[in-house]
């Protein structure tokens, strides 16, 4: 098996991080495969906000509380959080942002790194309070935040696969 | 760089397939990598139907013909389509769909082989003559096609990179 399908098949979704920050050059190769994904059309019409600051994200988390009537929410803490954002009235932001955060998944786990997809922002990110610190962070008026990746060292080994309940069809 | 980064990177769309029919052992690899996507709340409730068949594909292209009003629809003609549906209900059925067709492509053109999304059948899926071949093939009438995965050698060598026009913003 090649290099590529190992790392397709070992990488996992990670819930508990350390503390330590990400490398700069890793950030960056990650960064630049998510930009490397394909869009419908070649639009590319997506931003990635990175918020590695203490106090970035923490404003974020404490909005987030309020938006979610929820005092723990955290995004399971990681030390870097990307916001993928994408214009609101395209019709193709959802798949294209699948294939952009796998992309930036996929590079992390072959740095060394961990990820998990964070959906909540999506259904959060016109409230009032949450706006403002995106107004802040420069996400455009026009965009919503699709999803998140959760970026950082796992805390614990990776876990093993859970089971594969997908169903495969041939037609002949 | 290493070799998950450079496959990320060097992988691209294609549109003109040979004919020659895709080696067993590699769609079975390439199904397995869509099978380790990951999907919300891994409900994995996607689908992949395979479609190889020459009279098969035929009938799906004429179906496309009819519905789209187009008699030169083809798909580009690839000797492989993988179907990628999922439960219309699921809300997170296009994302989801993102990260499994990245890993398929991914997973593709590790193994030397092309791919291009085809959206098509996202908008057609449910018109009487499609349903009606999607019928034959196995797709449950609870789903609609998200996208399609065309699949095959590349006739031509493969294109530089487009311009990565999207967009990173750093809030420290």
């Amino acid at each position: 098996m090649n290099e590529v399908m190992k790392n397709l098949l070992t990488r996992r979704s990670v819930r508990a991080f350390r503390s330590d920050q990400v490398q700069k050059e890793d950030l960056e190769q990650i960064l630049q495969a998510g930009l490397y994904a394909p869009s419908a059309m070649n639009r590319q019409t997506w931003q990635f906000t990175v918020v590695q600051g203490e106090s970035s994200r923490q404003k974020l988390i404490e909005a987030m509380q309020k938006a979610l009537n929820n005092p723990n929410y955290n995004f399971y803490q990681p030390p870097t959080l990307i916001l993928v954002s994408n214009e609101r009235t395209n019709s193709n932001a959802f798949a294209d942002t699948g294939c952009t955060m796998e992309n930036m998944f996929l590079a992390a786990h072959s740095l060394g790194l961990s990820t998990v997809w964070i959906n909540q922002l999506k259904d959060t990110c016109d409230m009032p309070e949450v706006r403002k610190v995106l107004d802040e962070f420069g996400v455009p008026a026009s965009h919503i935040v699709c999803a998140t990746v959760a970026l950082g060292y796992a805390k614990d080994p990776l876990p093993a696969p859970r089971e594969r309940t997908g169903v495969i069809k041939y037609v002949r």
